[in-house]
């Protein structure tokens, strides 16, 4: 996974690499297909150094490069790297570290 | 309930099994069929390690896994794992713990 | 009140029974039928262990089991425990104690 | 009046007996029909122990018992006891102390 | 200035009397009929003791009694005493104080 | 620019001349005519006395009188003193210092 | 990048020459054309000193003058210097660094 080396997110954010369709059976994790809100699951990639707190230190973030979570579908952005999509989100926009 | 070495909720969530509707009676608790906002109620199955504080510690979260809780029914992320439902909520969704 | 066994809210919340119509006169007040915000009557059943403040802390709340209350009718979550209802309201709904 | 006795406000509220259209004038206050926001004056009767503040205090409240106020119209929660009209508000719908 | 001793603003609020229009250019200040928010100008009558710190402690407010003032247009409270219009004003409201 | 005597800012506030159009080409700055939200340019003229901190000091402000800036076109409060015009703007409208 | 001495942002805002559509591929990032809000690339030309904390101090910056970086497409504000297009930025709006 070079492309740590290649980008580094700001703040208190992530660097997700969302799951193909055929790698969703994995962590045994099905996302229903109903009204509320859904989820997606990906592994993460990077890592920011964290939300800057008042006292001016940065809190670390709960999650790790390899990681693979539950996030929230609604956040991030999306970009290409090396014709791989990725997102950027908030460590807030992940919901559950799984498997 | 091995979904618990499975699933790790980040920060103030904690994952919570619905009760299926026959479930419902085991704590007396019905939720009446009006207007207003209607509770659902479950099982926690997990539980992250707390909303961070301003000071950088972490605040533990005020449910347990096992305990039978009431939640707000517009709340959470639903989810499922070896075919059961399950939502990832966040602990200020939690409204009571009852039974 | 056997239900304070049954029923613990959660943080800054408190389980509140609504005074039934004939109770009103109890403690004197009368709820006028006007266009502004309404306020209802009702009794503290039980309360949570208070506010998370940002030191960790947790501020204890301000009523008490047994307190007559006039609440904003607006607020809460309804729910039915052995056939009687039940209200969940965050502390802030509750304006003063009467009685 | 006993009022005092009969209802405490939780918090920064207060209870206020709003003036009679006829008493108005007892300040010299007059508030002009125009189309901007008006007060309404009225009488303090009860004032509830103040906000929390995030170190776990207690604000002490800026108005007293008997304390002549001007206080945002829109602002508040009716309810009558023994026959008069009284309103729940927070300190912060209190704009001024006259006469 | 009589009133001074007639109305006291509560917290971070102050008494302004607007000036009339032919008062207007004794400061020299003269508001734009154009799209953008307008200013007014008037005089400081009364200030109170300070918007609450969440330490406890009261900020001192920046404009004095009989400073000549710019405010925001859409702010405030108007009232009348003994015939003259006031306005309670946030200090916020205060944009400068000119002359 | 004697009007520094003139007016004083309160809080996080500026006074800002802005630049005529013939002015706007002296730091070289040349504002687009596009779609997106445009910055205007202007001369701080007088700063206020900072944004009061929640431990009651104030943060001093960090342009100056004189300083050459760029600011958000959609903020602040137009007056005219002595004919020309002016702008009251929140330190957080300005967006950088240029030339 | 001479800029640097002409343009100094205030508080959290950093400026950042936007890549010409040739430059995308540097860095091997490329823009999906989905309908998820997308990033835009950039090299950062200039940084403020930080956003004000509550405790009065200044919390650093964390991208660097000639940092290539991601941002949000619709944050940001537009100007023309010596014939070039430059963004003012919120450090916030800076999703990681590139390359």
């Amino acid at each position: 996974m070079y492309i740590v080396a290649q980008i580094r997110p700001i703040g208190d954010r992530v660097v997700v690499k969302p799951a193909a369709k055929e790698e969703v059976t994995r962590s045994g994790i099905v996302i229903p297909d109903t009204a509320k809100e859904k989820p997606q699951e990906g592994v993460v990639i990077a890592v920011g150094n964290g939300r800057l707190l008042d006292n001016g230190d940065r809190a670390a973030i709960d999650v790790h490069t390899g990681d693979r979570v539950l996030f929230a579908k609604y956040g991030g952005t999306e970009f290409k790297l090396d014709g791989e999509e990725y997102l950027v989100l908030k460590e807030n926009d992940i919901l559950a570290i799984v498997g």
